[in-house]
């Protein structure tokens, strides 16, 4: 609280860095590239596992739990997908310590103890689990699996950022397996579209839904469709990805069933995944130069009451009529703290739960108690209110729904201001480096392009929009011939 | 279903293993010593996780997350803990696969990407987070620091047992810092209790209280707390344990803090955990030949209906009865599920049932209709009772509370009639080898006569009762003096 943050204006970068840290969401541990998930990050990681939870329930999903290594010989089954995650893992290869001689009290790795074979610890688990679900698929009646995993995975990353890449996060992967094409893409496009309301509805994030080109297609996938959004500072950030697999994984670990007229057929495939990368969605998305904006329905704490009194007698006749609203409130389901401490005073809170982005304060004074008032504080808005205590609880409830909506009406204008047409390359790069944001321009469809693009510009193709309107155009790179507009962006 | 289980009395462990297996709880996986959580285990587990979150929370803790990987050098900064656990760690050492030149399409570890310095997968995380706390605790303000972690460790264990013992295994650890011994001592009571009460409660599984001798003491604690249960083969289980850790951690991380004078000191720490193990004393403790029986706290389906039917039209008419039933439950908060399935008899759906230990399950058929009745059977009892459909949610939500306190009291029975107290080693050796269960007996306080007797019978001291009488007598093997006695037990 003693120090205030660098401003988005002057070090974006560096703004969201000192926040991650000052808001006690995470920070960096003493193990490379690693992350420690605070409390109070974690208590906001908890809601989301928990709504993402009931929707995954709600359609159908099962949880589960596999192991988190993998075999090299089992990794390297689907080839493709193996390639792509080969060069970011963590691979055990022993499995004692020994005491070392030389080093008293020192422990050395006990060469007596290699494995015979490696294990790969899990960067995604595509592989153990399509290796179980051999077992587990005979016939149509099987079928479909529809099976998810809370875990934490492995990529061996070499610059990271809190959050947006660690080299061990928390995520969840959903793995299905289905009779027939139709049903696992139906499947793949349903996921897609419960990460999307998720963002939007819950996160008050508006998202881009689309699809990858192959160049940014999950390795071992047959179509990658993603969610996009936008950050304040104009870069994309993918916060969800939903694979369809085709029969990829159910050829590498010979996954068949037998149809209803009792042939054998292989089985077809989906995976999707959120994780705690969202949390950084959300940090960059609300949060301002005062610290984090949280939305409502992601707030651990909704509304913070700090009192201010001078003598305790006041402190005593403030606790009791904040009992009363406190009360009130829980029984709305708001989650409500008293900030009583008195070590610190009200300035110092006030800065505390603005950094922390608690989407309400109350603050209560001897005049408000003479006039049965409360002053109400937006964090979002920072604009304040004196409110009869009157039915103040539904006041504040209604509130919260409010500023959840704010919160998505403001992002979905910033995004939908900053997706911006253009014609030409020298538009292309000029809209990128001074407004940012997504660029719709036309593309030839070749990786070439692409990868050329991506190399003058650092923009990628974040997704070929689900709502794009087919027309027909020259490449803003090559003047070839285009089917439509692709969204590019520098991205996170 | 088809092939009916190994019978207890036949061979207890090849019971233990069908039964885990078949009930789908859990099943071996390609990577040795880990398992495969299926769903209906994984929902098991969900419910135990919730309610243990639920009470941590009330209890006063807040979940975080710390990295999964510990560099060597902090790993084994704590020595007691380091030597307790370096001869069952999985140690990484490379971050990166490359193609084999020598064979192609496969992978091997590259040389070139070796660590500077080995990452142990965590086998507990008091060294990962008493380096995280040094940053954390500056001042008495600072304490206590309450914090949980649910998450994945690794030990590499040679012989395995689904959920008894695998080299990955999930579980809960908290870890806790605080200004006084007092404090770290009542936390450590305090979380032994939380134990016990879930175990009891909950589980419907009875548990002594009791603290550990030296040699049973986890690695670098001062003291460890922990509940035993009796499985039905006689052979003790370690359900949980909670640890007052003293200051080591504090002093081998450098953890101190300003006391209310200003004056630095280390701080007092605890940990406590339990883990999927519980699943396997859960399967143990209340189980038969006819499969698993779950306390209806824990089952993830508490009530499950067939109908029994020839026609379609019937089917129709019992669907239309069992949708009221099903409405009727739910509002009780009774899990309930319709069997509906038609390409299964009857008869095999009660044996699924039944294997997968659902507490009450309904049968109803066109007599039932006739006479508005359902048929409600107990798995448990495995007794069957026809009851009038007028009140019928209440008789089944009255009769799972029941169940949950009768399969208490029958594991309780069986408890309190296998602590047996013996006086001789003779006698010690007899009902060890014959009855089983808890020998209660008196012992000369020293680690040499409890490895003797390890040795020459596999008993161990499973703990000296928080409860016993203390009272002069004679050790059981050495004759020497003995202030009371302890509990010895064959354990998992």
């Amino acid at each position: 609280m003693s120090k205030s943050l660098t401003k988005r204006s002057e070090d974006y970068s560096k703004w969201y860095n000192e926040l991650v840290v000052k808001a006690d969401l995470a920070e960096n541990s003493g193990v490379r590239g690693c992350m420690v998930i605070k409390p109070y990050g974690y208590a906001i990681w908890e809601k989301m596992q928990a709504e993402l939870d009931r929707k995954f329930k709600e359609t159908g999903h099962e949880n589960a739990y596999f192991p988190l290594f993998v075999p090299k010989s089992m990794f390297e089954a689907e080839e493709k997908n193996a390639e792509g995650f080969a060069k970011e893992c963590a691979i055990v290869t022993h499995y004692r310590l020994k005491n070392d001689p030389d080093k008293p009290g020192k422990l050395m790795v006990d060469p007596n103890a290699k494995l015979e074979e490696e294990l790969i610890v899990r960067p995604t688990s595509e592989a153990i689990i399509w290796s179980t679900y051999k077992g587990w698929v005979q016939s149509y009646r099987d079928l479909p699996l529809l099976i998810n995993q809370w875990a934490n995975v492995v990529r061996w990353e070499m610059r990271t950022r809190l959050f947006l890449r660690t080299a061990e996060f928390l995520w969840q992967e959903g793995h299905t397996a289905h009779a027939t094409r139709e049903e696992a893409v139906e499947e793949s496009e349903k996921m897609m579209n419960v990460y999307a309301d998720f963002a939007q509805d819950f996160m008050a994030i508006p998202v881009v839904k689309g699809i990858k080109t192959e160049t940014e297609r999950f390795a071992g996938a047959e179509e990658t469709y993603c969610i996009e959004a936008l950050m304040q500072d104009g870069k994309a950030l993918q916060a969800g990805t939903s694979h369809f697999l085709g029969q990829n994984f159910a050829k590498a670990f010979d996954v068949k069933f037998a149809n209803t007229e009792g042939k054998q057929e292989y089985v077809w495939g989906t995976s999707w995944g959120v994780s705690t990368r969202l949390m950084g969605a959300l940090v960059m998305t609300h949060s301002d130069d005062q610290g984090l904006v949280l939305p409502p329905n992601l707030a651990p704490i909704q509304v913070v009451v700090v009192p201010i009194y001078k003598t305790e007698e006041q402190l005593d006749l403030i606790a009791a009529e904040v009992a009363v609203l406190t009360a009130a409130l829980r029984k709305l389901n708001v989650t409500v703290k008293f900030d009583n401490r008195t070590t610190q005073k009200p300035g110092f809170k006030f800065a505390e739960w603005e950094l922390k982005g608690v989407p309400i304060r109350v603050a209560v004074g001897p005049k408000d108690l003479e006039n049965g008032t409360f002053e109400v504080a937006r964090r979002d808005t920072l604009t304040k209110e004196v409110v009869s205590k009157n039915g103040i609880e539904v006041y504040i409830s209604d509130l919260l729904i409010q500023i959840q909506k704010d919160l998505f009406d403001k992002a979905l204008d910033y995004k939908n201001s900053h997706i911006t047409e253009v014609n030409s390359f020298e538009e292309f790069t000029e809209v990128l480096n001074t407004k940012g944001g997504f660029v719709s321009a036309h593309w030839d469809g070749t990786a070439a392009t692409e990868e050329k693009i991506k190399d003058l510009t650092k923009a990628t193709i974040r997704c070929i929009s689900l709502d794009r309107v087919l027309e027909a155009g020259n490449c803003v790179f090559t003047g070839e011939s285009s089917v439509g507009r692709v969204l590019f962006a520098k991205a996170y």
